[in-house]
């Protein structure tokens, strides 16, 4: 047994990581309807105008904007309805002074007129209709190619889709588009202690529950979670199923929770690529080790469900969010005062999980080895290496989960 | 053509809505790797306890503790190891004073042993161990039990499942779990302006974006989305396609745009059950109809996109939320100056979308009928219905999509 030498603090450990994981150049077509959160891999250009035709912006009467120059409430201006027009409905009629149609939202703007008058300030009477406000030319006219004009790059590549911007390709007629393929991440369980879940548990083990846990946080980032048979810690277990899991585009391995059985994975990943860091300045999630094999990232989470989770949502996301080229997440933050007093570690930045009550932050944190350490909460606090103290009832910053 | 009458607040709106939702009671049962943000439809009891025996929760020694008092740095205590015991092992070794045997993370605790000395406070020297600090009983020991006790209810009914969650059912070993019903939600675009993505276009007609953009929204928002034809404006037509979508748990309409087309649906839904609201106090998305039939919510959104998609966000997308008993959505908020004097309309709450550059909000809204004013939106500022004027510079708070 070797206990661990020489550890990197987190922001270094962020770095490297960050800069292991180069997005996916790999495409593909996809429905529009699925194609929400996936990342354009090339400009749309817009090949047609939207709205395509000069069209009412509200329900009214499309006039020439001259007939209602001087209108006012106790001198209003009168035209003359010469017909209507719905949306949808193409019209031949022409409109010259004096004259108007009836008008809805969305319908096209007939020759001739060049405003719209809003229904609201008009009064119809019969064939008349009484004009109380004046218009300027294209007043409530949505001008063709005003919203997005033909040519033009509406959307960037790299973007990711959104409600809205699904609107955007549709609106343009588009039924798929171009996106970079979803990171494929291969999840491997290790360890002589862990039984597959529905399998009956032999004395000494425990339930493979990382590796779920793992795909989840790899699915929610825009990852595919391709989760591996377990594995032993041995040398040649681990070598062959880390050179299969290269097919996929990062390798998250969790487990072997001994130092001995890390070392194991460390000579392996050694042995096929380079080890970018091993041992890594948090708590939990100290045994953490990343290294490159085939230009892929190799991720080496602990084996004890906490300290996987917390390596899990702040180095294994992020990985993942950046192949997947997702931006980056920012987890959002409350304040709260801290329920009692928390010492931490000096030299380690600690990942304390809290449940919050009331406006408190109320650590549940057990150890590293309990599940519901992290079940339990809402969120975290980070507490910096240099820090060893946080008083009861000083505000703290709750990441949520 | 009717012009809108009395418009309701927002709050009022946003009350209405919320309570004319009620979360699914179907149920099914779904694999845990497919649970991510499915809502628990019963408590979870544990079945087990986790861990199931007492652990090595470090790797190091396991020994009496009683062996160890009084041990220190020059005054070391001394015990014979015995053996040594692998994660996942079961070993029948049983420790009594002076032995000990070596032992990895998660491996079961012999018999006789009450404590483990981690190997960073030892040194060996063959069959010999030096321990240099006394330990108490039950230190580096995960106690059976300790994470979760057999019978406890872990998970709670209504709790929506996430990456630790999922850790916490599978550490018991479940391979599928009952959940709430995922909502289904019934998208009909409406208006004979609208053509089907994919078709040519025809004068006077634009393409349907609202049904995949709020289909976007119904499936992040933990729906299902259910895509239907494009219906004229007809009441017949509306009437039998709201009847039809009735076998779905939400009905949402886009479009009619004009007011003559909005009245339409009034009175079908009317006729088929009661109308909530019509027409609300927000810019835009002012026309918009909540009405329940049968039991289940229709709404009625204008044609328009931004005005269609912030009533997606800001109405439906709680809906669904609620439907699927999702907790609400806490929209991030950030803090920017904006960008340019902004003029609102007093007595209705203003939506400005903006985009973020610089730490400046800045407006993109063009027009209830551009696509764009939402797309390029970062997020949206809310001007409350007593403001008419938010000033250049002026600290804004951006919610962001």
């Amino acid at each position: 047994m070797r206990p661990f030498k020489k550890l990197i603090s987190f922001d270094e450990a962020q770095r490297i990581a960050f800069s292991a994981a180069r997005g996916i150049d790999r495409v593909e077509i996809v429905d529009v309807q699925n194609a929400s959160m996936r990342v354009l891999s090339s400009e749309i250009k817009a090949t047609m105008d939207v709205p395509p035709f000069d069209r009412a912006a509200m329900d009214g009467f499309a006039v020439l904007a001259s007939d209602t120059f001087g209108a006012g409430l106790f001198d209003f201006k009168v035209v003359k309805i010469i017909g209507s027009i719905h949306a949808g409905e193409v019209s031949d009629i022409e409109i010259s002074s004096g004259h108007c149609v009836e008008i809805a939202t969305g319908a096209k703007i007939p020759k001739g007129a060049d405003a719209v008058v809003i229904v609201e300030e008009t009064e119809r009477e019969n064939e008349d209709v009484k004009i109380f406000k004046p218009v300027y030319p294209q007043a409530n006219v949505s001008i063709k190619g005003s919203d997005i004009s033909k040519g033009k790059n509406v959307l960037q590549e790299g973007e990711s889709l959104n409600p809205s911007k699904i609107g955007v390709l549709t609106s343009l007629g588009l039924e798929s588009v171009e996106v970079y393929q979803k990171p494929k991440v291969a999840i491997i369980p290790t360890g002589n202690e862990v039984a597959e879940i529905g399998k009956e548990l032999k004395e000494g083990q425990v339930y493979n529950s990382n590796s779920y846990a793992l795909a989840c946080i790899a699915f929610e980032n825009g990852g595919i979670p391709v989760r591996m048979d377990i594995v032993e810690d041995t040398r040649s277990a681990l070598e062959s199923v880390i050179k299969k899991a290269l097919s996929n585009d990062f390798v998250v391995l969790s487990g072997g929770s001994s130092v001995g059985e890390r070392d194991v994975l460390v000579d392996v990943v050694e042995s096929l690529g380079k080890v970018l860091f091993h041992g890594v300045q948090v708590k939990p999630g100290k045994p953490l080790l990343l290294g490159e094999v085939e230009g892929k990232p190799v991720l080496g989470t602990p084996g004890y469900p906490t300290a996987c989770l917390i390596d899990g949502y702040v180095f294994m996301a992020p990985i993942v969010r950046q192949l997947a080229r997702l931006p980056k997440i920012e987890r959002q933050k409350v304040s709260a005062k801290l329920s009692r007093r928390v010492v931490s570690t000096l030299g380690r930045q600690q990942f304390l999980t809290v449940k919050l009550k009331d406006n408190e932050a109320i650590p549940v944190f057990k150890e590293s080895g309990a599940i519901t350490s992290m079940a339990e909460a809402d969120g975290y606090i980070e507490i910096p290496s240099n820090v060893d103290l946080v008083e009861k009832g000083d505000t703290v910053e709750v990441l949520l989960f």
